[in-house]
């Protein structure tokens, strides 16, 4: 057995474990009894150490360091790379400190629910101090003499770095924010009415799951609280939820995930449980939910179908033809909240966070002041006041989990489907005509072709570009909102 | 902190991940893609070689070199010798086999659904060859100079031996031959018939459950091929089936699953996550689900109940009053499938299991053998031919997963159910007017505080004596069966 057979043989192991952990955390949100959480918190951290022990293994070192690349193939070198970062970055965290995090994180997630609940900011703070401190200690660790922010970027988006946001946010801000005053200064069109039985919104939700290519085969759809994408290769697994009011939330929930879950189902069965068996990173995983949500979902092509599927099913919506229905599903509204947001305003929000909590972890200011900078920041990007934390600063799960770094890489996966589907649209002239038909087919098969099958083979960046044949840019994205609601809101 | 706590501080993870690759298979057979098995085998495998490599690591072996255990209380001893037992079961086996196993019966397990789906055994022989051929490789290992299946009777009954069950079943036999005949010479009564929704079984199944006590806080009730009970502590679930023509499959799948699930449920909380944290052998836990499915669950006492709340649910069911109700439930009759088998004659198949499993791992014959055997001993048992492989040879899971040794623990628990319900009968005057108003909580109380909270506390036979205050032998049943069915058959 070669140096390289004996890592990977490991690692594939490695992967396997990961997988077992990962569908823990799917049976959490989704099937375990509501009384098992504190036996399940012990297997969870049994895991985490298993996987922690595996990564820093100093076989692993050893074989890394034996290894040589040169006499690799392109895949075996995309393995090697991958494994290497994630050995080297799990080296570099003290055992004390990943254990830290791991403690307080899951004790301030809970804090955070009840802070929300209780629309209260100062109670989460010391808390979320606590975070903070160990992720700057962590974040120090990995960065060595570099930014820590940039450090914490490679754990979502290996490549990305500060100064190339600050470029791109700097490039989506104004045209972003002119569109979004344009189209609120048009009237608002009207939403769906009518009665939506959760059931029926689920049986809809597993057709068109399938509309887009999902393999049930290798998968299956839930309800959960959030919904999520969990697994990889042969058991890729999806979540949604439902509303009586709203089908859109059931569908459009469900159409984002099965893009997650399609990149996994996706990828060259050839790397089956091997890092190349995975999304390359959060931003491309997220092209892939935006793409399918958006620029296929949210098309007037594909409504049009909708309308008539979603009348088949529930009868009257209260909207009289295809026009109305493509203008209610990608209606814009003010609103607080990042999930529930539209096409246009969904970046701001992003914007908002990513500079916060660069701000804060560069020591800018403290967590004390951390609803204040919130609520500031969003009356200058939104224009209207944020009337209380759980609108504001309390909204979102993840700086509660210690995930910085990870906000950005909803707008790079924006960005990304934007190039994408200009891409898709010069490769396959037939898009539209097939997504009227209810067939995502042509589209999805290009997506498949040009950069699912690839998982981890290229970095996040050139797994772009090469499915688009140029490098990524906001051109694209802010031209395909532009004119999709230009044209909307008659602008 | 002393050798003991850092010995169970180790063990407590085990325990953990042990609950975790448990939780894997409930999902395997409830939850999981039809596509995802050999993703589902490498997961299961990784798995086993974490926990085999936990049990044999060398620090264990240290742990317990230099334990003083003359310094522990029973609690501590106790721990002690299960830990003990597992290390040195498991550094008898090759981490390479031990792997296989898992690899291999995971992928068998599939086979055997789809052949006996087939009715055909020849497709099933091949991978059930090379399981019997790994089981056979690791009895020699665990049994060293000693006997094979004694040795592997250790896994699910320790102490029990070959010698002790031919003792056992030779003086079941003859009585329970001559219990069936006599019954079976004696009109047959009528069963139930009716429209059985499968929806409103599994309702009643759930009400049911806890009926009898099961805390659905830390459970839940999902639909499986084979009924089953899995997990520890705060999590424990049960799966049951549903057949539209009998719908006491179904509900006494659940009474069973439910006395398995509360033995678990039912242990001192102190122990959760430990080894005396789970039921002490699969014999004593048969006791459990038996003594709740039959002394229990098919009681005058309580189908008098049952047949009220089943004509609510159902409407008619064909039965006019409780006594031919009561009738009905404990109906003999011929048949081919253990699991759909009575009180009387389910222990001849138990018979058969055994004697053919032992034979099997012995050599006395190889698997290409063994549905011929199975059919010609079926023959010369209960008198008519087996008509098809899938109500014979095919008819169980359990070789397909490699648990041999497993079977006569059934007949086990039977025994010791006979004896607990005795025992129970001495000691709580009135369990059978409180199980005449739809309420189990006399008896599974009993049991809760005379067995099922101590755990893993003593030896399997030394559990049932301390509950009993008496030594356990196949007496009681055999009684127990006498009466109640010479009664109803009027022998």
């Amino acid at each position: 057995m070669t140096t390289y057979d004996a890592l990977m043989s490991y690692q594939r192991e490695t992967e396997a474990l990961a997988q077992v952990a990962g569908r823990l955390g799917w049976d959490q949100e989704t099937m375990m009894p509501r009384g098992a959480g504190p036996q399940r918190a012990e297997e969870m951290a049994a895991m985490e150490g298993v996987l922690h022990a595996r990564r820093i293994a100093p076989e692993v070192g050893e074989w890394l360091a034996a290894i040589d690349e040169a006499a690799l193939d392109d895949v075996g070198r995309a393995q090697v790379r991958h494994i290497r970062r994630s050995h080297e970055r799990a080296v570099k965290v003290p055992a004390r400190l990943s254990a830290e995090i791991a403690r307080v994180t899951s004790r301030s997630q809970g804090i955070w629910a009840e802070a929300r609940a209780e629309n209260d900011f100062a109670a989460f703070a010391p808390v979320l101090a606590e975070v903070v401190a160990l992720k700057r200690e962590e974040g120090a660790a990995l960065a060595a003499e570099g930014d820590v922010y940039d450090a914490m970027l490679q754990d979502y988006e290996p490549g990305m770095t500060g100064a190339a946001l600050d470029d791109l946010f700097g490039a989506l801000r104004p045209r972003l924010v002119a569109l979004r005053e344009a189209v609120l200064g048009k009237p608002e069109p009207a939403g769906v009415s009518g009665s939506f039985d959760e059931a029926l919104q689920m049986k809809l939700s597993r057709r068109i799951a399938q509309v887009f290519g999902y393999d049930m085969k290798r998968g299956r759809v839930d309800k959960a609280v959030h919904p999520f994408s969990s697994g990889a290769g042969l058991d890729v697994r999806i979540t949604t939820r439902t509303s009586a009011e709203d089908p859109f939330n059931c569908l459009y929930s469900t159409i984002h995930e099965v893009g997650h879950a399609s990149y996994e189902q996706g990828i060259d069965p050839a790397y089956l449980l091997t890092p190349l068996g995975s999304g390359v990173s959060m931003g491309v995983h997220e092209s892939q939910s935006r793409i399918y949500e958006n620029q296929l979902g949210r098309s007037r092509a594909f409504t049009g179908w909708l309308f008539d599927e979603m009348r088949g099913v529930f009868g009257d919506i209260g909207l009289t033809d295809a026009e109305a229905f493509y203008a209610a599903v990608n209606r814009v509204q003010k609103g607080y909240i990042r999930t529930e947001s539209d096409e246009v305003q969904y970046n701001l929000h992003i914007l908002l966070r990513t500079d916060l909590e660069r701000a804060l972890l560069g020591r800018e200011f403290e967590v004390e002041h951390l609803e204040e900078a919130w609520n500031t920041r969003f009356l200058a990007d939104f224009g209207y006041a944020v009337d209380k934390a759980s609108n504001g600063v309390l909204q979102d799960v993840h700086w509660s989990l210690g995930l910085f770094g990870y906000f950005p890489t909803y707008t790079l996966g924006n960005v990304y489907a934007g190039c994408l589907a200009a891409a898709m649209r010069r490769a396959v002239p037939d898009v539209d005509a097939a997504l009227s038909r209810g067939d995502t087919g042509p589209a999805t098969h290009w997506l498949r072709q040009s950069l699912q099958s690839h998982g981890g083979l290229r970095e996040p960046r050139d797994t772009i570009a090469e499915a688009c044949g140029t490098a990524p840019s906001e051109g694209p994205l802010l031209d395909y909102l532009d004119e999709k609601f230009g044209a909307l809101y008659d602008l």
